[in-house]
């Protein structure tokens, strides 16, 4: 019979270009998993519905009727006590949406939110890179650089939930300005935004050569250049492709040696989607988190990839549902 | 009758310059406390017989003839395993010295060892500014910089037992060579030693004024220049000597914006020689951890003195011994 079997929770990873939907059981293994396109730049209306349909087409796909409980994923700011959304900047026409509510009304179940970074971490801590560990490191590198800190099996949220904000460590006082109003945070310096626009910032500059590989990459349309493709010309020779992403590579190193001597964790779990860029980041990441760190530190710690890849978010989300809804 | 009364712990803070030793309650209270130098100029032996010297005054001195149990504190790096001082830069002869049983030898008791900032983190928690906070930072700025974190009552300690070296993040990639052969390090920018270092770059650069007040502070010995004659100086009006003090005390506040970020106390307490120099030190670090922390989190935390002035590491090693001594 549908619905008398074991326990299932609906997991939701929301980002500003894409949603990720899966149900899952006690254990967060995902029995569907549906991925969408958010489509923000049609509004938040729009937005909305489809990240409602991507839910609904995982609940549907499912052994079971009933939802136990739901856990949601978003980028910061956000209320999780309140359930809403703040002023999350890739979440456009979000500002305040109650977000836990719909999700309840919709599901008739109780709905969690957290932010994306400490729910990807909770995902690799269960069925991801931090399986086992004593205590892990997660960073989110994407558009920014998020957080979260795993230790004896939970997430550390520090004395009002805002903790492991790894990506707003000032790593170069005088660097350039951060969203958040500081100057030379490590979000400012390598995350994939900030690896895009530095290379944009050399290519308009009059002292490179015209003829860079990214110039192709884009067929000229220097604005709409990312990360991805300046990784791409990169491993293809383009020096000043190389130039931009040792550099961001660098100070990702810099900044994890940090966590390293401030956090002393079992292993540092890099994901996100400039993670994808595998080596041609873990390369220079590993070298100088080796150089920075204090010998000892550094010698009792790696440096992995995300285990579950795309879908830490979602399996975490699933995770702070089954967490939540049995109290923890 | 002596010995028969509540239980008595030694503590004894082993330091470069001076050991401060005292026997507490289980409560961490001082029914007695002996401060000596160590004169380990004098070589590692004169140290030692200085150090036991000044434990047995404060047994001789306290109410109970037995002592339960012994906490020690020292400069790092140490191996508390095995209860052995390692390659400690100022003390000086003590290379290898298995200090743990030649105090367990001395006082029938089992002694514990553990760094300085852990120590004192543990004093400051138990009787001083930590007391009922849901979590605190604590660095110790001297002649180093050494830090400790306490959450819910507890030392963090680390997958492996060094976590909290907030001396060691990099604020300042190509900074100054820091000792531990890592550049730019918090502790090559603000610790007693630099700021002393600094002031002595700049009055031996043909750049500066000849009449520092530094000078007349040290009688034109400038090697013997010290971060208390610059914090001297700078509270006269010295333009040198204040330029030194607000760089250094700039560099802390962004260490200690970034501990923030990361860790999310309800309180960051500052102790050590250099936290004497008081609003002179603080309000730089207020000044700069407020500009540069997330805002969500620079509101939720105060910066303040050490409760226990010298006495956080004499208070945090009787704390050493009750809580290692009952299984903690």
């Amino acid at each position: 019979l549908r619905g008398s079997g074991p326990k299932r929770y609906l997991g939701v990873d929301i980002g500003g270009t894409k949603v990720i939907a899966g149900v899952g059981d006690a254990d967060c293994r995902l029995e569907s998993r549906v991925l969408r396109k958010t489509r923000f730049d049609s509004g938040g209306e729009v937005a909305l519905r489809n990240v409602l349909a991507a839910a609904q087409e995982a609940v549907s796909a499912a052994s079971a009727a009933k939802i136990e409980a739901i856990g949601i994923s978003c980028g910061g700011p956000l209320d999780p006590e309140r359930g809403r959304i703040l002023r999350t900047p890739n979440l456009t026409g979000w500002d305040g949406l109650p977000v836990v509510s719909i999700f309840e009304k919709e599901f008739s179940a109780k709905a969690y939110l957290d932010n994306d970074a400490n729910v990807a971490a909770l995902g690799e801590a269960v069925r991801g890179a931090g399986r086992g560990k004593k205590s892990f490191a997660y960073f989110t590198v994407s558009t920014g650089i998020g957080g979260g800190f795993v230790t004896q099996g939970e997430l550390f949220r520090g004395s009002t939930g805002n903790a492991s904000e790894f990506g707003h460590q000032t790593i170069l006082p005088d660097g350039p300005m951060c969203g958040c109003g500081n100057r030379g945070c490590l979000e400012a310096l390598a995350s994939g935004k900030s690896i895009a626009r530095r290379a944009k910032e050399l290519l308009r500059s009059g002292n490179t050569p015209s003829q860079s590989l990214m110039l192709d990459l884009v067929s000229g349309e220097i604005d709409s250049l990312t990360a991805k493709d300046v990784a791409k010309a990169a491993r293809a020779g383009d020096r000043i492709a190389q130039s931009v992403w040792e550099e961001a590579a660098g100070h990702l190193g810099l900044g994890v040696a940090n966590i390293i001597n401030i956090l002393n964790p079992e292993r540092v779990i890099i994901g996100g989607g400039v993670a994808k860029a595998g080596l041609l980041l873990f390369g220079p990441v590993r070298r100088v988190a080796a150089q920075r760190a204090l010998p000892d530190l550094a010698r009792s710690v790696d440096i992995v990839r995300a285990g579950l890849r795309d879908d830490s978010g979602v399996v975490g989300a699933v995770r702070l549902a089954v967490l939540k809804s049995s109290g923890g």
